[in-house]
């Protein structure tokens, strides 16, 4: 699933496409009386709630972001004041209340979804960008005022990027601590009483006592000499500990901080929630550098704050994760070490032999379940009966019977035809379209497993394609295997090679306007950071597992997407050493009726038979193993080996030799 | 000619090869007494001096950096601050005095340089990192002290880097503007007499007016309104008023900075320069917004410091070009407007169409010479007589006898054997090599011509190539050709796309240590920013000019390289708009014995095709024009069509069917 940073163009078919299909279902509020759709929400309480609330505290505005203080990119409901406060469900949006107005900022993908959901309390701005926002407050908020935000929910570079823009406004952010949403919500849904529980042994190379250990060596070989390493993202503590919870959907996390020193181990969670047995685990009866000490969730900030107000203390942070509460109270600065990541992260980027050996099990069986719904579908869709939804319940169910089966990673993005040009789409049962043989259907799902994440695109027709879709169908497979083929030095990073995954289509003047693949891990959230294609992306190190997905989309009619995982692995040259290149560990074949294979290359089209040969190799005993005959059959039929188009029966030149032999250029995976 | 980060494993190669070739010219000051070889400079006299300027103005330290106040790629020798000091001359490095030692640091490219040159008054530092540097002073001066520097010859960044490295150490730098060196330097070269003077008409589309204007108008639609834009590098004078001059090497540039405000035009030069015509030229008599008001050279700082203290104004600088004293007095930072370049940096980058004729007319004239140099070595090396030197001699004689030429653009690197594997080697009369039918040769070398700036490099081999220098080559070769056939959308950074140009070495564990390619202008600098293809370089657009320039150096052995101007162009594609490519303007073919075509693409043999008919298309004539027929005869012959190698006759396959087909995908230039 694309992880990110969709273009506006991209965008704007999804207002388009939506406000024809729905015109009666969004708010007027220009007519007396407004006109609001049953979808709205009745915000009049809560906001006279929290105007309340602010008059006391003597600011002026009052800033609701959509995150929470992990700044996690799926939240808990617990966590969604935005939506509380706004009715507003997407995923993405700010929120400003002064006492007279009330401001909802989203991108495009989301205007429609806004006007459907917002009363008319609230206006609805559309260039949420930070300078835009600071516009707003500086033209609605007198000279002097303070706007305050929960530090909480805001990231350093946020708070940083508001105060550049209010600089010499004379107007201020106010840090208050203290959220002011959570003290009107009484309904708030309380932490889920679900148990925090420990990964079994056999999806574990490193206990968590090896990795505390690991993670002190860094910080002792680091130059700037840091005591403690403050841990911020839910998944550096998941992960630190070989735990993980349930308190967000799709992501096995549960809430927590840790303040790791050289000799001292601090684990903030919700100490009600953690077991006997688990405290037994994380030996929290002893003193000494390999106990956890069980600290209360919230009290991060006052304990922190004790651990700072030490002599001598420097405590290490990663800037992306680290909200701006925890950051403003290291004081003084040279109390501070930063770095964008913290090495949690970027070790854990890098899978032991174990995460591998799992993470590519895993995606064995996911292969399983994505191959049975496309064979579904090739019978089913032609009888008429079948819809994005149900297409996307096939698939969940088909997932759910696989060992070690924790649902899916995400919410499936199951769209037909010009639903497919649309980002981030996922069927609700307003939008759900009939398949159909004249549309093409895009599916983009993922499962979590006790030993892997994954997430997985296929773009299939089951019709007649038109030629403009099989060359942008293919063009998208060319960029898929041109970054999977590729060789490269350790250390080049992948910001410096996605144009790879975009060259085919840029040779005729087509291109996608998401990234091109982002990390993942071992049941972990579905994006991983700091591994990907993006320009704040870490460089390649053999280990890592990355998603490869390239697209196109013509909106209005169609979108294809090719998403693969892959893991880096260290490649024999002919003359170098220490370089690198992809091992595709998504296992399922791409729809043959869209590949026009004269415009594929030699190589391309030999890698293509390498990997339809590893499907065959890994995927077919599986299948073997859970009875799937008929799988098995249509998964052989469906990875047969391409030959070059000069070989093919309407053409009877002998050019396949020159196909062979120019395999010569492969390479030995070591 | 690669602009710059050579790895240090190839520099390596550089100190190694020197050493075992020059054992005895080194100092030796471990020995009593030291051994010093006739090349050290005696530097007792001027270190005495500066340190007795040091002592009244309390400083411990002072640094002399080895560039001038406009931050200078190539400086003149009135600016060789650091080889009057160090007796070295090499091109990067820096030196610290304290009261008892004197230490430099450069570059492993250098070392060998720099024991040949120095005394042992001098201690030799080899990594010349600023935090390396900054360790250094804090191990070797007091708390407390003060480390004087010149802000003229301070980037900001340089500044800056200093100041957070010694920020936690209680020792801080203090800006002497006038130079201490300068103070003991009686025989310091005077400012060369030769009067600056513009450029003819037919050179030139925009008058200086007319550029006025433009960037007036860049200045008046930019949001932050500055009031004036200060001009600090040599070029951006230089274009601004078609004006060039002879003050530094290779560089037709002449020591100025501008003050451009929106009405009045201020012009820092040494005034007494002027001559009355270029007083005309330059409006000097009248006021208004279009006359120039001449300033000395010398009065910038006060003058700007005027400026600076009217209400009201805000001054707009370009931060890599702007030297440390320029930037600190414009305060307070209100005053202040930044931008990584100027405009006048990023608006002189696109060629206006008369710079694109010409400077594509003046590679015609430079490829005669380039050519005639390869054919005159084709029959004069195997007589025996040749060397780097003659050759080089050689290809400079060839260049100034066509027509508007002024010299070569940069020192010719002319280099045989494993010579060619070492960074920036230009041969002297101790390291000549004589050129054999037994090595490979890389000539990299560029000219000055009224109309442009030329920057070209051929790797040629007299006898029989082994094998591996064959697949070298031609991998480099492909490099090249991904890079210049490459389409891609306007605005795409040339470093997400600079990995083309190493992909087909990556493919057999090869690579290369410097950049793929910098800007290159008209009359201008050869490496002409901020074009190109690093991290801090623009987007491209049409109308940029830049070379490309993988290669692949075997220490001890050889280096290829190959060089070629290109200019970026708009492109047709079959669906898309906006799109750009490249259009190769260095014309002059390659060494058809190290292409090993079985190694290439049917679209890289095609690309090979199309550029040979453009060579013999457009240099055809002009050899016609100049009357060199037997030139002629040779580039023709060097420019035959390649074939597929399954048409040549070892093979009777029939694939040539193939490649001919696949040439489809080929687009036409709009």
């Amino acid at each position: 699933m694309p992880s990110c940073g969709w273009l506006l163009a991209l965008s704007v078919a999804a207002l388009t496409g939506n406000t024809l299909a729905n015109k009666q279902t969004e708010r007027n509020c220009s007519t007396s009386p407004p006109y609001l759709p049953s979808t709205a929400v009745n915000t009049t309480l809560q906001l006279q709630r929290l105007r309340a609330q602010m008059r006391p505290l003597n600011i002026t505005a009052y800033i609701i972001p959509g995150t929470d203080a992990h700044l996690s990119e799926y939240i808990a409901p617990r966590d969604a004041r935005l939506a509380f406060m706004t009715g507003f469900t997407g995923s993405a949006g700010t929120a400003i209340v002064t006492q007279t107005k009330a401001t909802l900022w989203t991108d495009s993908r989301y205007w429609v979804q806004a006007e459907r959901q917002m009363d008319c309390n609230w206006e609805l701005e559309k260039d949420g960008s930070i300078s835009r926002v600071a516009e707003w407050l500086i033209s609605e908020i007198p000279l002097g005022s303070e706007i305050g935000f929960d530090p909480f929910l805001f990231s350093i570079n946020m708070e940083e990027s508001y105060t550049v823009e209010l600089a010499s406004s004379n107007r201020s952010l106010k840090s208050i601590p203290d959220n002011l949403v959570d003290k009107i919500w009484s309904t708030k849904p309380p932490i889920p009483p679900d148990s925090l529980f420990c990964l079994p042994g056999r999806v574990i190379q490193r206990s968590w006592q090896m990795k505390v250990e690991h993670i002190r060596n860094e910080m002792r070989v680091n130059p700037y000499k840091p005591t403690a390493l403050l841990l911020s993202a839910l998944d550096e503590t998941a992960w630190l500990f070989n735990m993980r919870g349930s308190d967000i959907p799709y992501n096995p996390f549960f809430y927590s901080y840790t303040l790791l020193t050289l000799d001292e181990i601090w684990l903030f969670v919700h100490t009600e929630r953690v077991t006997e047995d688990l405290k037994v685990y994380l030996n929290t009866s002893c003193k000494g550098p390999l106990c956890v000490q069980l600290k209360s969730y919230n009290s991060v900030l006052d304990d922190l704050k004790t651990y700072v107000e030490r002599a001598g203390v420097k405590v290490w942070i990663g800037t992306e994760y680290t909200n701006y509460a925890l950051y403003e109270i290291i004081t003084p600065q040279d109390k501070l070490l930063t770095s964008s990541y913290s090495p949690v992260l970027t070790t854990k980027a890098v899978k032991d032999e174990t995460e591998q050996r799992i993470l590519r099990d895993a995606h064995v069986r996911d292969a399983v379940a994505v191959i049975q719904l496309l064979m579904w579908l090739e019978t089913a869709v032609p009888k008429g009966k079948e819809t994005e939804l149900t297409a996307a319940q096939y698939v969940n169910d088909c997932r759910s019977k696989q060992k070690d089966s924790k649902g899916p990673s995400f919410d499936t993005i199951s769209a037909s035809g010009p639903n497919a040009a649309l980002a981030h789409y996922s069927p609700t049962e307003g939008t759900s379209r009939k398949l159909t043989v004249d549309e093409m259907y895009l599916v983009d799902s993922g499962g979590q497993y006790l030993d892997g994440t994954t997430d997985i695109t296929r773009t299939v027709h089951w019709g007649s394609p038109t030629s403009m879709q099989k060359e942008a169908f293919t063009r998208v497979l060319m960029g898929n295997i041109e970054i999977s083929r590729t060789i490269f030095p350790t250390g080049t990073r992948g910001v410096n090679m996605e144009m790879l995954g975009r060259r085919a289509l840029w040779e005729v003047g087509l291109n996608y306007g998401h990234g091109t693949g982002h990390g993942v891990g071992n049941y972990f959230g579905v994006h991983e950071w700091p591994v990907g294609f993006q320009s704040n992306n870490i460089p390649f190190r053999a280990g890592m597992f990355t998603s490869i997905e390239p697209g196109y989309y013509k909106e209005n009619d169609f979108g294809i997407r090719i998403e693969d995982v892959a893991v880096i692995v260290p490649v024999k040259t002919k003359y170098g050493h220490n370089y690198l290149t992809f091992d595709t560990v998504s296992l399922v074949p791409y729809d043959r009726k869209l590949i026009d294979t004269s415009l594929l290359s030699s190589q391309q089209i030999q890698w293509l038979n390498n990997y339809y040969e590893t499907i065959r190799k890994l995927v077919g005993p599986e299948l073997d193993r859970q009875g799937l005959h008929q799988v098995k059959e249509w998964m052989l039929r469906n990875t047969e080996p391409f030959v070059a188009p000069g070989s093919s029966a309407t053409s009877g030149s002998s050019s396949l030799t020159l196909v062979l032999l120019a395999v010569t250029v492969f390479h030995d995976i070591i």
